[in-house]
């Protein structure tokens, strides 16, 4: 990291600074200019116990130069990852497609959907079984009976199952059923939970929460490879800014980003990161126009009875012309759709 | 509710929204403009089932008029509520104080941290033991261990003690040792934990997430006092925003703002909000001048030996200073300081 | 609009309230609740001296309903507009491309740059000779003589020419030598600069401000459409927001979400809305993706050598790749690119 | 500054740098760490034709040590600056107080705020003559002859006026009435502008555009300072973010960290900075208590009959008690209000 001295700094205050930075082992390069100096420190900045040298007496300010992950870093695996969960593959020549309701509801609803999605070309199912719920007055998921209903869904179909868990004592239970585990991104710094995924053997897809920087995302997703779990899929779903014209802002340069920051694929949702159901399809081929690895997208057999999220869900029709356009878009990046 | 349709719906479509409308036992009021037509739902918008709206035909907005949350509300509870703890109160004529290191270290650490915040006026002594980290290559707490030298700190001074829990499962242990209950920012939306915190008989300190809104943060203590816990504080720590030169940004109109719409106490957290020792004096002294019910601190013997969080950390001295500088502001205010 | 009575509003406040709305020959429908009456008026809200009906007594809130634009709107004209400049075409089955560098800086550099765009594919050779600066010590522009050289650049070339104006006064000279007047995003609500534009017989490519909200972007635009020109292009080239990868954040739903509000063509500026050459690419496939109706693009013959913006310009070679990705995304659209 | 070399860079990009570095009169300090390369750029990088070091080859990041500005700076001058219109005192002991209407509507309205005003104890009268409106629909201000109220005002009371200028053509006309140039958030980096007020006699009082980093708000008045006026007022009036309930976001923490870095003193903007009369006083208090060295607030004999801004302005019994209030917290400060 670079430590910069404030101009005022004394001698003391460099030399202190300097015998901190030695006494954990760390090798300072001091740069003496015109206007101030600046002690460049070799080594790897990650190790415990450094402490906040920002608070040393004369410091101005600290500038990091590690990247803060290991495991997730481009620089250590330079091959991009490719996860696999029964015929979908997400990343390489090949863009995985999840699509289902947000809730499953019923076994008719669920069923249909599966059926439809497939259908249009999806690889995966996805469907909500426990929801987290902003209201507690809000429908809060079908929960194992859910899960049921996903895997029989699967049974049916072949797809996939993508569904969410929401807390570290039911990772077992939704390993159980499910293909792929969901963290969504109210919990993307559910560390007990990323803790659990790691120890599961399912994939692991990990929303970026809405205000995560880059870098607090990927240290999620180190909780889960650090944990022993190799089979991570980075999922932006949008940020928070003062857009009000969608839910959330889908910065779609994350895709090109993180793909050179680090080996896990990318995927993106273009459900929750407009909000908008008129929005999806526009989004989702920018997407794959970007380079995604994967799309995540709310289908439900009749979005104005959704009992969650309706307002961005599309129904099959919707759906099916959203896998066309996206279909010519994969082509012309010499890439295949689900 | 307020269902905008757009300048192109039809008859057709304005009909099948005032049919759905009826079907849940609403009153729809139609307003037919000379350039479109709204409809007025009266009744209680937060029920189940209603379905979205938005993803009706001809409709090209919907607007909600009701808070989504109640028994957080002004409306229901006109009289502020004081949460008391030990002999600390946050609201009404009080200012509660809650000062003490990041991270529990060591007995010496917390025992002079204790005696340190007590003796410049703190009401609390705030000490994590389970630490949630961004990096799992940080210190991540000493657990059980660092609840018991908080409860001794306690013994040894009489401070009022908060600590965070990070997982449902830990409510209990928690709740043994500490006299208030504090959920992260990071946790806000951990519905699970939530509603675990909703069942002990401990006071709840609430932080915000730093992308919530307001609405999301009083419906996250709405799970909380709906498991029925009426003791909730919310403290605001920050939200992300596009400056750099602060950790988070501190949104002080959040204390009347919040305090017109709730009951609940709110506490403000300088450190936090702003992450830098030198701005907390400055935001101690204009939250308590805003009108806020407490503030957390974070006070180290060592800030720039602390194992979390040490660039934001005062040293007792400069916790004294602002503690003397705060009691003026109070007393400004005709409150009264700790 | 919606005026939205506090639960604690009185008849008499209500009363004024109808009265107040009366008077301005706007017509109020009272809508009683069980828990709080609300006063959807009609007409048309945009009339002067209405005054603040959020101030009134009783009044919790006010949601507006019309969108505040009317000549941009596409409820008024609902084909889209196609805007031509030379053998430019940007917006219907035409994607407009605008390349060239930051700064013109020397004949021998927009020559050369002119050539290399043109050849690979570009409509309009774009080139700053007025430069905002962010700082005053920057290089600010080479003002006519770089005119001059735009015009003959494009005497040479047959593309089409944009370039900034930044101030009321310039407009009648930058219109002598320009094709496009392109008005930046730091003027975007210099109302005295757009209603110069909007007396100017020369197309407008208004850039979006970094926090300026659609309706505020459309309002500028209005602006001009009111002062008489018809010709408005809307640039999105980033919002701010927390991230700090990219220099801005390009929110691609602009592209839908605008194309549904307005007639008007939608450009998109990967260079600015990223800031990081290796990103642009990416961005500008995403964009056609998107619907797009044209692309901005900065193109230096030595990016490392530019005289500002270098660190997100493009070399003659990246810039034909991308318009070869571009062109492929371009045609599984149905369009045409340049 | 400092820049970071990819892992991947090879011995011919770092030579390649170094030579770049040098040609340009700086000095490379090498720094060859375990994990990568760092070259620490020695001496003024402020200067012109350094070009993008970003886009040279294996380049990863460039991080600035310097602060952009100069004149700004408090390294440069370290005593705080006081700037004086007429008998207000902005900075040092004395906090000064601008209050009046957001618009000149008649000599009436205007006179009679300027008694109410500072009969509570304001230094000083704003109110707007050239009025610069988001829609061109909205009243446009009574321009010169709002001057000429203004300063009628001004001689019946003695306060210094504060008006805005919002075009470098009206610099002149502007200075003939007012006391204080204001220069609105929207014009925070319209340079010409900024350049003709840095040519006129009168201070000013440069407003902070609503997504301006602190360094861009700074470099604004630099081009004040570098055109030859010294006295220039920074007025924090809210940043744009994700928070819908106030109209901008007001960062207090601004104060301490600008004063720490400038000697320029700081206003504070509640009015603007929050958008809700009734959040407008506990703000003010914050400001005071958080350090600022004025306030400049919105006022109005009839907030609700205003043409513009009524929903944040205060009434004049509002304001007495604002400044009753404020004046207790500033005495809790040691300074004088008005």
């Amino acid at each position: 990291m670079i430590v910069v001295m404030k101009r005022s700094a004394t001698d003391a205050d460099i030399n202190a600074m300097i015998a901190h930075v030695e006494s954990k082992g760390l090798k300072p390069n001091v740069i003496k200019g015109s206007e101030r100096t600046v002690i460049a420190v070799v080594g790897d900045e990650r190790i415990a116990g450094l402490g906040s040298l920002e608070s040393g007496p004369g410091v101005d300010e600290v500038l990091p130069i590690l990247a803060p992950y290991k495991l997730a870093s481009r620089e250590l695996k330079t091959e991009p990852t490719v996860v696999q969960a029964r015929q979908m593959k997400v990343g390489g020549a090949n863009i995985g497609v999840m699509a289902g309701p947000c809730s499953v509801e019923s076994e008719e609803q669920i069923l249909a959907s599966a059926q439809a999605v497939k259908a249009a070309g999806a690889t995966a199912l996805r469907g909500g079984a426990f929801k987290p719920r902003t209201s507690p007055y809000s429908f809060q998921g079908m929960k194992e009976e859910g899960l049921k209903l996903l895997a029989a869904a699967r049974d049916a179909t072949g797809l996939a199952v993508v569904t969410e868990v929401v807390a570290s004592e039911d990772v077992d239970l939704v390993s159980k059923y499910a293909d792929v585990l969901q963290i969504g991104a109210r919990n993307m710094q559910n560390y007990r939970l990323l803790e659990a995924a790691g120890k599961s053997p399912r994939p692991v897809l990990l929303k970026r929460g809405p205000s995560a920087t880059v870098d607090e995302w990927l240290l999620a997703a180190e909780y889960i490879l650090d944990a022993g779990n190799p089979n991570v899929m980075l999922c932006e779903r949008g940020i928070r800014t003062f857009e009000t014209h969608t839910r959330f802002t889908l910065p779609l340069a994350s895709v090109p980003y993180v793909q050179a920051k680090t080996h896990l694929p990318v995927v993106i949702d273009p459900s929750h990161g407009t909000g908008h159901t008129h929005l999806v399809t526009a989004m989702a081929r920018a997407a794959v126009a970007a380079g995604a690895d994967g799309l995540i997208v709310e289908v439900h057999p009749n979005p104005d009875k959704a009992m969650s999220d309706g307002y961005q869900s599309m129904n099959f029709h919707q759906f099916a012309e959203m896998m066309k356009q996206c279909g010519r878009i994969a082509a012309a990046m010499d890439r295949e759709l689900g």
